[in-house]
Protein backbone atom coordinates (compact mmCIF):
# COMPACT_ATOMS: atom_id res chain seq x y z
CA UNK A 1 0.00 0.00 0.00
CA UNK A 2 1.43 3.53 -0.99
CA UNK A 3 1.51 5.72 1.89
CA UNK A 4 -0.23 9.23 1.14
CA UNK A 5 1.36 10.67 4.41
CA UNK A 6 3.76 9.67 6.64
CA UNK A 7 3.36 9.74 10.47
CA UNK A 8 5.42 12.15 13.25
CA UNK A 9 7.73 9.24 14.20
CA UNK A 10 8.58 8.03 10.39
CA UNK A 11 9.14 11.97 9.73
CA UNK A 12 11.46 11.87 12.22
CA UNK A 13 13.59 8.55 10.64
CA UNK A 14 13.13 10.20 7.38
CA UNK A 15 15.14 13.22 8.61
CA UNK A 16 17.60 11.38 10.45
CA UNK A 17 18.41 9.33 7.83
CA UNK A 18 19.15 12.52 5.37
CA UNK A 19 21.37 13.64 7.91
CA UNK A 20 23.02 10.57 8.53
CA UNK A 21 26.49 9.54 7.59
CA UNK A 22 25.21 7.44 4.97
CA UNK A 23 23.35 10.05 3.08
CA UNK A 24 25.10 12.83 4.22
CA UNK A 25 22.75 15.71 3.78
CA UNK A 26 23.64 18.72 6.55
CA UNK A 27 20.70 20.40 7.64
CA UNK A 28 22.25 23.75 6.03
CA UNK A 29 21.58 22.34 2.69
CA UNK A 30 18.44 20.98 3.26
CA UNK A 31 16.95 24.41 5.01
CA UNK A 32 17.73 26.38 2.12
CA UNK A 33 16.09 24.25 0.01
CA UNK A 34 13.15 23.49 2.16
CA UNK A 35 13.07 27.70 3.09
CA UNK A 36 13.45 28.25 -0.56
CA UNK A 37 10.12 26.19 -1.34
CA UNK A 38 8.48 27.66 1.35
CA UNK A 39 9.46 31.21 -0.48
CA UNK A 40 8.45 30.06 -4.03
CA UNK A 41 4.88 28.78 -2.56
CA UNK A 42 4.04 31.97 -0.80
CA UNK A 43 5.45 33.79 -4.63
CA UNK A 44 2.74 30.93 -6.30
CA UNK A 45 0.26 31.84 -3.93
CA UNK A 46 0.61 35.53 -3.85
CA UNK A 47 1.97 36.86 -6.88
CA UNK A 48 3.04 40.50 -6.32
CA UNK A 49 0.80 43.02 -8.06
CA UNK A 50 3.35 44.96 -10.15
CA UNK A 51 0.38 47.98 -10.70
CA UNK A 52 0.41 48.59 -6.61
CA UNK A 53 2.99 48.65 -4.34
CA UNK A 54 1.10 48.85 -0.98
CA UNK A 55 0.29 45.00 -0.03
CA UNK A 56 4.46 43.29 -0.42
CA UNK A 57 4.93 42.57 3.21
CA UNK A 58 5.15 38.85 4.71
CA UNK A 59 4.66 38.90 8.06
CA UNK A 60 7.25 35.33 8.86
CA UNK A 61 6.61 34.21 12.67
CA UNK A 62 9.49 31.67 13.19
CA UNK A 63 9.91 29.06 16.32
CA UNK A 64 13.11 28.08 17.96
CA UNK A 65 13.29 25.40 16.23
CA UNK A 66 14.25 24.41 12.43
CA UNK A 67 10.61 24.73 11.50
CA UNK A 68 11.60 28.11 12.46
CA UNK A 69 15.00 27.94 10.37
CA UNK A 70 13.05 27.80 6.87
CA UNK A 71 11.26 30.25 7.87
CA UNK A 72 14.01 32.39 8.17
CA UNK A 73 15.42 31.22 4.93
CA UNK A 74 12.53 31.88 3.38
CA UNK A 75 12.34 35.63 4.48
CA UNK A 76 15.76 36.28 2.92
CA UNK A 77 14.50 34.72 -0.41
CA UNK A 78 11.42 36.78 0.04
CA UNK A 79 13.15 40.07 -0.06
CA UNK A 80 14.82 38.95 -2.95
CA UNK A 81 11.74 37.94 -4.92
CA UNK A 82 10.23 41.78 -4.02
CA UNK A 83 8.45 40.68 -1.05
CA UNK A 84 8.75 42.90 2.13
CA UNK A 85 9.29 40.53 5.15
CA UNK A 86 8.79 40.91 8.81
CA UNK A 87 10.15 38.58 11.03
CA UNK A 88 9.44 37.68 14.00
CA UNK A 89 11.53 35.50 16.20
CA UNK A 90 10.86 35.47 19.86
CA UNK A 91 12.65 32.61 21.18
CA UNK A 92 15.99 32.79 19.49
CA UNK A 93 18.07 28.97 19.28
CA UNK A 94 20.98 29.26 20.50
CA UNK A 95 21.85 25.40 19.52
CA UNK A 96 24.40 25.85 16.93
CA UNK A 97 26.23 29.08 15.48
CA UNK A 98 24.52 28.29 12.13
CA UNK A 99 21.01 30.30 13.94
CA UNK A 100 22.90 33.24 14.69
CA UNK A 101 24.39 33.64 11.21
CA UNK A 102 20.41 32.75 9.59
CA UNK A 103 19.49 36.65 11.55
CA UNK A 104 23.07 37.81 10.58
CA UNK A 105 21.94 37.10 6.83
CA UNK A 106 18.77 38.54 7.64
CA UNK A 107 20.17 41.98 8.71
CA UNK A 108 22.28 42.00 6.16
CA UNK A 109 19.14 41.80 3.52
CA UNK A 110 17.76 44.31 6.36
CA UNK A 111 14.58 42.30 6.97
CA UNK A 112 13.27 43.85 10.45
CA UNK A 113 13.60 40.34 13.49
CA UNK A 114 11.30 41.52 15.88
CA UNK A 115 12.50 39.09 19.21
CA UNK A 116 10.51 39.52 22.47
CA UNK A 117 12.17 42.49 23.82
CA UNK A 118 11.03 44.90 21.55
CA UNK A 119 7.82 43.03 20.24
CA UNK A 120 6.05 43.47 23.73
CA UNK A 121 3.66 44.93 20.46
CA UNK A 122 4.79 42.40 17.63
CA UNK A 123 1.28 42.64 16.51
CA UNK A 124 2.00 46.52 15.92
CA UNK A 125 4.39 45.35 13.01
CA UNK A 126 1.62 42.88 11.31
CA UNK A 127 -0.61 45.71 9.33
CA UNK A 128 -3.39 43.97 7.56
CA UNK A 129 -3.70 46.48 5.29
CA UNK A 130 -0.50 45.71 3.86
CA UNK A 131 0.34 42.53 4.39
CA UNK A 132 -0.28 39.40 1.68
CA UNK A 133 -0.06 36.52 4.28
CA UNK A 134 1.23 35.28 7.47
CA UNK A 135 4.20 32.86 7.72
CA UNK A 136 3.86 30.42 10.42
CA UNK A 137 7.04 28.87 10.61
CA UNK A 138 7.08 27.94 14.41
CA UNK A 139 6.54 24.21 14.72
CA UNK A 140 6.92 21.41 12.65
CA UNK A 141 6.44 17.70 12.74
CA UNK A 142 8.73 17.33 16.39
CA UNK A 143 5.90 19.38 17.71
CA UNK A 144 3.79 17.78 20.28
CA UNK A 145 0.96 19.74 22.36
CA UNK A 146 0.40 21.40 24.28
CA UNK A 147 1.69 24.80 23.13
CA UNK A 148 3.51 26.69 25.09
CA UNK A 149 3.99 31.01 26.07
CA UNK A 150 4.74 32.81 24.18
CA UNK A 151 3.36 30.63 21.23
CA UNK A 152 0.41 29.80 22.37
CA UNK A 153 -0.44 33.54 22.80
CA UNK A 154 1.02 34.12 19.43
CA UNK A 155 -1.64 31.47 18.09
CA UNK A 156 -4.15 32.55 19.56
CA UNK A 157 -3.43 36.21 18.23
CA UNK A 158 -3.28 34.18 14.33
CA UNK A 159 -6.92 32.68 15.37
CA UNK A 160 -8.09 36.21 15.79
CA UNK A 161 -6.34 37.05 12.53
CA UNK A 162 -6.42 34.82 10.34
CA UNK A 163 -10.12 35.70 8.31
CA UNK A 164 -8.54 38.91 7.25
CA UNK A 165 -4.81 38.15 7.15
CA UNK A 166 -4.13 34.29 4.99
CA UNK A 167 -1.74 31.96 7.16
CA UNK A 168 0.77 30.05 5.17
CA UNK A 169 1.69 26.97 7.37
CA UNK A 170 5.17 25.25 6.90
CA UNK A 171 4.63 21.53 7.22
CA UNK A 172 2.31 21.88 10.23
CA UNK A 173 -0.56 24.16 11.19
CA UNK A 174 1.39 25.09 14.58
CA UNK A 175 -0.28 24.14 17.40
CA UNK A 176 -1.79 20.98 15.70
CA UNK A 177 -1.04 17.66 16.93
CA UNK A 178 1.52 15.88 13.55
CA UNK A 179 -0.65 12.68 13.35
CA UNK A 180 -4.04 13.70 14.81
CA UNK A 181 -4.50 17.32 13.83
CA UNK A 182 -6.40 20.09 15.91
CA UNK A 183 -6.03 19.19 19.65
CA UNK A 184 -7.21 23.04 20.74
CA UNK A 185 -10.58 24.78 20.80
CA UNK A 186 -8.98 27.73 19.09
CA UNK A 187 -6.50 26.87 16.27
CA UNK A 188 -5.29 27.98 12.87
CA UNK A 189 -6.72 27.44 10.11
CA UNK A 190 -4.04 28.01 7.42
CA UNK A 191 -4.65 29.12 3.80
CA UNK A 192 -1.59 27.13 2.60
CA UNK A 193 -0.10 24.30 3.89
CA UNK A 194 3.25 23.75 2.30
CA UNK A 195 4.10 20.20 3.38
CA UNK A 196 8.06 19.45 3.06
CA UNK A 197 9.37 16.17 1.44
CA UNK A 198 6.15 14.36 2.30
CA UNK A 199 2.41 15.44 4.17
CA UNK A 200 2.24 14.57 7.77
CA UNK A 201 -1.20 12.43 8.59
CA UNK A 202 -3.30 16.06 10.16
CA UNK A 203 -3.01 17.77 6.53
CA UNK A 204 -5.72 15.21 5.99
CA UNK A 205 -7.94 17.02 8.16
CA UNK A 206 -7.41 20.68 6.15
CA UNK A 207 -10.58 21.31 5.06
CA UNK A 208 -10.93 20.17 1.59
CA UNK A 209 -11.19 23.19 -1.56
CA UNK A 210 -10.36 25.48 1.53
CA UNK A 211 -6.44 25.49 1.64
CA UNK A 212 -3.99 25.31 -0.98
CA UNK A 213 -1.46 22.53 -0.04
CA UNK A 214 1.73 22.83 -1.87
CA UNK A 215 4.41 20.25 -0.91
CA UNK A 216 8.11 21.65 -1.20
CA UNK A 217 11.49 20.43 -0.09
CA UNK A 218 12.90 18.21 -3.28
CA UNK A 219 15.79 16.49 -2.07
CA UNK A 220 15.34 12.65 -2.16
CA UNK A 221 15.26 10.24 -4.57
CA UNK A 222 12.89 7.69 -5.96
CA UNK A 223 13.93 4.65 -4.24
CA UNK A 224 14.16 6.70 -0.82
CA UNK A 225 10.69 7.86 -1.33
CA UNK A 226 9.37 3.85 -2.06
CA UNK A 227 11.66 2.57 0.95
CA UNK A 228 9.30 4.56 3.24
CA UNK A 229 5.93 3.95 1.38
CA UNK A 230 5.35 6.57 -0.62
CA UNK A 231 5.50 7.85 -4.08
CA UNK A 232 7.65 10.85 -5.35
CA UNK A 233 6.32 13.71 -6.27
CA UNK A 234 5.90 15.40 -10.15
CA UNK A 235 7.37 18.26 -9.62
CA UNK A 236 7.36 20.41 -12.95
CA UNK A 237 10.73 21.36 -14.27
CA UNK A 238 12.98 23.26 -11.75
CA UNK A 239 9.65 23.56 -9.57
CA UNK A 240 10.42 23.47 -6.19
CA UNK A 241 6.75 23.06 -5.12
CA UNK A 242 4.21 21.08 -6.28
CA UNK A 243 0.62 22.58 -5.90
CA UNK A 244 -1.17 19.21 -4.82
CA UNK B 1 30.80 54.34 -13.61
CA UNK B 2 28.81 51.05 -12.91
CA UNK B 3 30.95 47.82 -13.55
CA UNK B 4 29.26 45.12 -16.06
CA UNK B 5 32.16 42.93 -14.67
CA UNK B 6 34.87 42.35 -11.34
CA UNK B 7 38.06 41.04 -11.65
CA UNK B 8 39.68 38.21 -9.67
CA UNK B 9 40.75 40.01 -7.03
CA UNK B 10 37.16 42.29 -6.14
CA UNK B 11 35.28 38.74 -6.94
CA UNK B 12 37.81 36.97 -3.81
CA UNK B 13 37.06 40.12 -1.42
CA UNK B 14 33.19 39.51 -2.39
CA UNK B 15 33.29 36.03 -1.70
CA UNK B 16 35.37 36.61 1.63
CA UNK B 17 32.44 39.58 2.94
CA UNK B 18 29.35 37.40 2.02
CA UNK B 19 31.30 34.57 3.74
CA UNK B 20 33.02 36.48 7.09
CA UNK B 21 31.48 37.32 10.64
CA UNK B 22 29.27 39.86 9.70
CA UNK B 23 27.12 38.59 6.46
CA UNK B 24 27.61 35.24 8.04
CA UNK B 25 26.53 33.19 4.94
CA UNK B 26 27.64 29.79 4.75
CA UNK B 27 29.87 27.90 2.40
CA UNK B 28 26.93 25.32 2.25
CA UNK B 29 24.18 27.50 1.43
CA UNK B 30 26.39 29.37 -1.29
CA UNK B 31 27.08 26.14 -2.95
CA UNK B 32 23.73 24.88 -2.10
CA UNK B 33 21.94 28.07 -4.46
CA UNK B 34 25.02 28.34 -7.02
CA UNK B 35 24.71 24.75 -7.88
CA UNK B 36 20.89 24.30 -7.88
CA UNK B 37 21.63 27.66 -10.59
CA UNK B 38 23.65 25.89 -13.00
CA UNK B 39 21.50 23.00 -12.93
CA UNK B 40 18.61 25.55 -13.93
CA UNK B 41 20.76 26.64 -16.73
CA UNK B 42 21.55 23.38 -17.86
CA UNK B 43 17.47 22.90 -17.84
CA UNK B 44 17.05 26.51 -19.67
CA UNK B 45 19.50 25.62 -22.28
CA UNK B 46 18.83 21.90 -22.86
CA UNK B 47 15.20 20.75 -22.08
CA UNK B 48 14.57 17.57 -22.02
CA UNK B 49 12.69 16.33 -25.08
CA UNK B 50 9.56 14.41 -23.63
CA UNK B 51 9.30 12.16 -26.85
CA UNK B 52 12.77 10.52 -26.26
CA UNK B 53 14.76 9.31 -23.76
CA UNK B 54 18.19 8.73 -25.69
CA UNK B 55 19.79 11.74 -24.70
CA UNK B 56 19.70 12.75 -21.05
CA UNK B 57 23.34 12.27 -20.05
CA UNK B 58 24.67 15.34 -18.40
CA UNK B 59 28.84 15.07 -17.73
CA UNK B 60 30.06 16.90 -14.73
CA UNK B 61 33.59 17.53 -14.16
CA UNK B 62 34.11 18.42 -10.92
CA UNK B 63 37.69 20.38 -9.74
CA UNK B 64 39.36 19.95 -6.73
CA UNK B 65 38.25 23.29 -5.47
CA UNK B 66 34.69 24.95 -4.50
CA UNK B 67 33.93 25.44 -8.32
CA UNK B 68 33.72 21.38 -8.44
CA UNK B 69 31.56 21.64 -5.32
CA UNK B 70 28.92 23.67 -7.43
CA UNK B 71 29.30 21.06 -9.87
CA UNK B 72 28.70 18.46 -7.33
CA UNK B 73 25.63 20.41 -6.16
CA UNK B 74 24.12 20.75 -9.83
CA UNK B 75 24.27 17.12 -10.68
CA UNK B 76 22.54 16.52 -7.63
CA UNK B 77 19.71 18.60 -8.86
CA UNK B 78 19.67 17.70 -12.44
CA UNK B 79 19.31 13.63 -11.48
CA UNK B 80 16.08 15.45 -9.24
CA UNK B 81 15.40 17.15 -13.09
CA UNK B 82 14.88 13.75 -14.65
CA UNK B 83 18.36 14.09 -16.80
CA UNK B 84 21.41 11.39 -16.39
CA UNK B 85 24.14 13.07 -14.83
CA UNK B 86 27.80 11.41 -14.76
CA UNK B 87 30.14 13.38 -12.88
CA UNK B 88 34.15 12.93 -13.21
CA UNK B 89 35.87 13.82 -9.94
CA UNK B 90 39.36 13.34 -10.66
CA UNK B 91 41.48 15.13 -7.61
CA UNK B 92 38.51 14.79 -4.35
CA UNK B 93 38.61 17.87 -2.41
CA UNK B 94 39.58 16.96 1.17
CA UNK B 95 39.51 20.30 2.74
CA UNK B 96 36.39 19.59 4.49
CA UNK B 97 33.72 16.67 5.83
CA UNK B 98 31.49 18.11 3.95
CA UNK B 99 33.09 17.53 0.34
CA UNK B 100 32.67 14.26 1.47
CA UNK B 101 29.82 14.48 2.10
CA UNK B 102 28.47 16.27 -1.46
CA UNK B 103 29.71 12.73 -2.80
CA UNK B 104 28.04 10.63 -0.59
CA UNK B 105 24.66 12.54 -1.61
CA UNK B 106 25.64 11.41 -5.41
CA UNK B 107 25.88 7.89 -4.31
CA UNK B 108 22.53 8.46 -1.97
CA UNK B 109 21.16 9.55 -5.88
CA UNK B 110 22.96 6.63 -7.91
CA UNK B 111 24.73 8.62 -9.45
CA UNK B 112 28.43 7.54 -10.84
CA UNK B 113 31.05 9.59 -9.76
CA UNK B 114 34.38 8.34 -11.15
CA UNK B 115 37.53 8.93 -9.77
CA UNK B 116 41.20 8.75 -11.35
CA UNK B 117 41.70 5.53 -10.71
CA UNK B 118 38.66 3.89 -12.72
CA UNK B 119 38.60 6.42 -15.16
CA UNK B 120 42.06 5.81 -16.86
CA UNK B 121 38.94 6.04 -20.16
CA UNK B 122 36.86 8.78 -18.40
CA UNK B 123 36.51 9.25 -21.87
CA UNK B 124 34.73 6.09 -22.14
CA UNK B 125 31.77 7.50 -20.11
CA UNK B 126 31.25 10.14 -22.42
CA UNK B 127 28.91 9.27 -25.14
CA UNK B 128 28.34 11.94 -27.32
CA UNK B 129 25.51 10.51 -28.80
CA UNK B 130 24.15 10.49 -25.06
CA UNK B 131 24.71 13.55 -24.00
CA UNK B 132 23.05 16.55 -24.04
CA UNK B 133 26.07 18.83 -22.53
CA UNK B 134 29.08 18.43 -20.64
CA UNK B 135 29.39 20.99 -17.32
CA UNK B 136 32.89 22.17 -17.18
CA UNK B 137 33.43 22.67 -12.87
CA UNK B 138 37.19 22.51 -12.84
CA UNK B 139 38.21 25.88 -11.94
CA UNK B 140 36.30 29.18 -10.95
CA UNK B 141 37.45 32.90 -9.91
CA UNK B 142 40.42 32.02 -8.20
CA UNK B 143 42.36 29.81 -10.58
CA UNK B 144 45.63 31.30 -11.94
CA UNK B 145 46.69 29.54 -14.94
CA UNK B 146 49.30 27.33 -16.12
CA UNK B 147 46.51 24.58 -15.94
CA UNK B 148 48.38 21.48 -14.64
CA UNK B 149 47.46 17.42 -14.87
CA UNK B 150 45.13 16.00 -15.73
CA UNK B 151 43.38 18.99 -15.99
CA UNK B 152 45.43 19.98 -18.85
CA UNK B 153 44.88 17.23 -20.69
CA UNK B 154 41.52 16.96 -19.77
CA UNK B 155 40.71 20.44 -21.52
CA UNK B 156 42.49 19.33 -24.20
CA UNK B 157 40.49 16.19 -24.69
CA UNK B 158 36.92 18.64 -24.14
CA UNK B 159 38.65 20.84 -27.09
CA UNK B 160 38.14 18.42 -29.16
CA UNK B 161 35.00 17.52 -28.03
CA UNK B 162 33.35 21.06 -27.96
CA UNK B 163 32.17 21.03 -31.39
CA UNK B 164 29.77 17.56 -30.91
CA UNK B 165 29.02 18.00 -27.27
CA UNK B 166 28.37 21.79 -25.74
CA UNK B 167 30.13 22.83 -22.90
CA UNK B 168 28.38 24.76 -19.81
CA UNK B 169 31.16 26.55 -18.01
CA UNK B 170 30.75 27.52 -14.53
CA UNK B 171 31.81 30.87 -13.75
CA UNK B 172 34.85 31.19 -15.68
CA UNK B 173 35.90 29.08 -18.59
CA UNK B 174 38.21 26.34 -17.09
CA UNK B 175 42.11 27.33 -18.31
CA UNK B 176 41.30 30.60 -18.88
CA UNK B 177 42.65 33.86 -16.87
CA UNK B 178 39.84 34.93 -14.99
CA UNK B 179 40.77 38.54 -15.96
CA UNK B 180 42.15 37.94 -19.01
CA UNK B 181 40.54 35.22 -20.83
CA UNK B 182 42.09 32.26 -23.23
CA UNK B 183 46.40 32.30 -22.22
CA UNK B 184 46.73 28.84 -23.95
CA UNK B 185 46.55 28.16 -27.78
CA UNK B 186 43.72 25.47 -27.17
CA UNK B 187 41.20 26.30 -24.54
CA UNK B 188 37.42 25.74 -24.03
CA UNK B 189 35.28 27.74 -25.70
CA UNK B 190 31.79 27.32 -24.14
CA UNK B 191 28.32 27.08 -25.54
CA UNK B 192 27.00 28.19 -22.09
CA UNK B 193 28.77 30.53 -19.27
CA UNK B 194 27.24 30.38 -15.93
CA UNK B 195 28.45 33.40 -14.01
CA UNK B 196 27.89 33.24 -10.57
CA UNK B 197 26.90 36.63 -8.44
CA UNK B 198 28.62 38.80 -11.18
CA UNK B 199 30.38 38.25 -14.49
CA UNK B 200 34.38 37.94 -14.50
CA UNK B 201 36.17 40.00 -16.95
CA UNK B 202 36.78 37.08 -19.31
CA UNK B 203 33.26 36.86 -20.16
CA UNK B 204 33.53 39.64 -21.88
CA UNK B 205 36.28 37.44 -24.51
CA UNK B 206 33.20 35.28 -25.63
CA UNK B 207 32.13 35.13 -29.26
CA UNK B 208 29.49 37.86 -28.83
CA UNK B 209 26.48 35.69 -30.19
CA UNK B 210 27.75 32.55 -30.13
CA UNK B 211 27.87 31.48 -26.52
CA UNK B 212 24.50 32.04 -24.34
CA UNK B 213 25.30 33.54 -20.75
CA UNK B 214 23.45 33.36 -17.91
CA UNK B 215 23.66 34.79 -14.43
CA UNK B 216 23.61 32.80 -11.39
CA UNK B 217 23.90 32.96 -8.14
CA UNK B 218 20.97 34.96 -6.50
CA UNK B 219 21.80 35.68 -3.09
CA UNK B 220 23.06 39.62 -2.59
CA UNK B 221 21.15 42.29 -2.08
CA UNK B 222 20.64 45.40 -4.33
CA UNK B 223 23.30 47.91 -1.32
CA UNK B 224 26.30 45.20 -1.69
CA UNK B 225 26.31 45.04 -5.04
CA UNK B 226 26.33 48.57 -5.73
CA UNK B 227 29.21 48.98 -2.89
CA UNK B 228 30.99 46.74 -5.45
CA UNK B 229 30.39 48.40 -8.03
CA UNK B 230 27.60 46.75 -10.08
CA UNK B 231 23.90 46.58 -10.16
CA UNK B 232 21.89 43.51 -9.42
CA UNK B 233 20.46 41.56 -11.91
CA UNK B 234 16.37 41.24 -12.90
CA UNK B 235 15.72 38.15 -12.39
CA UNK B 236 12.27 37.02 -12.64
CA UNK B 237 10.11 35.59 -10.11
CA UNK B 238 11.84 33.12 -8.06
CA UNK B 239 14.26 32.23 -10.76
CA UNK B 240 17.96 31.36 -9.99
CA UNK B 241 19.25 32.27 -13.00
CA UNK B 242 18.56 35.26 -15.94
CA UNK B 243 20.22 35.07 -19.15
CA UNK B 244 21.71 37.85 -20.07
Amino acid sequence: MTLKVVSAKLAAEIDKELMGPKVGFTLQQLMELAGFSVAQAVTRQFPLDKTSSEKTNVFVIAGPGNNGGDGLVAARHLKLFGYNPIVYYPIRSSRTEFYKQLTNQLEFFKIPVLSQDNSADWKDYLKPEKTLCVVDAIFGFSFKPPLREPFSSIVNELHKLQETVPIVSVDVPSGWDVDKGPVEDIYIDPAVLVSLTVPKPCSELLKSGKTAHYIGGRFIPRDFANKYGFEPFNYEGTDQILKL
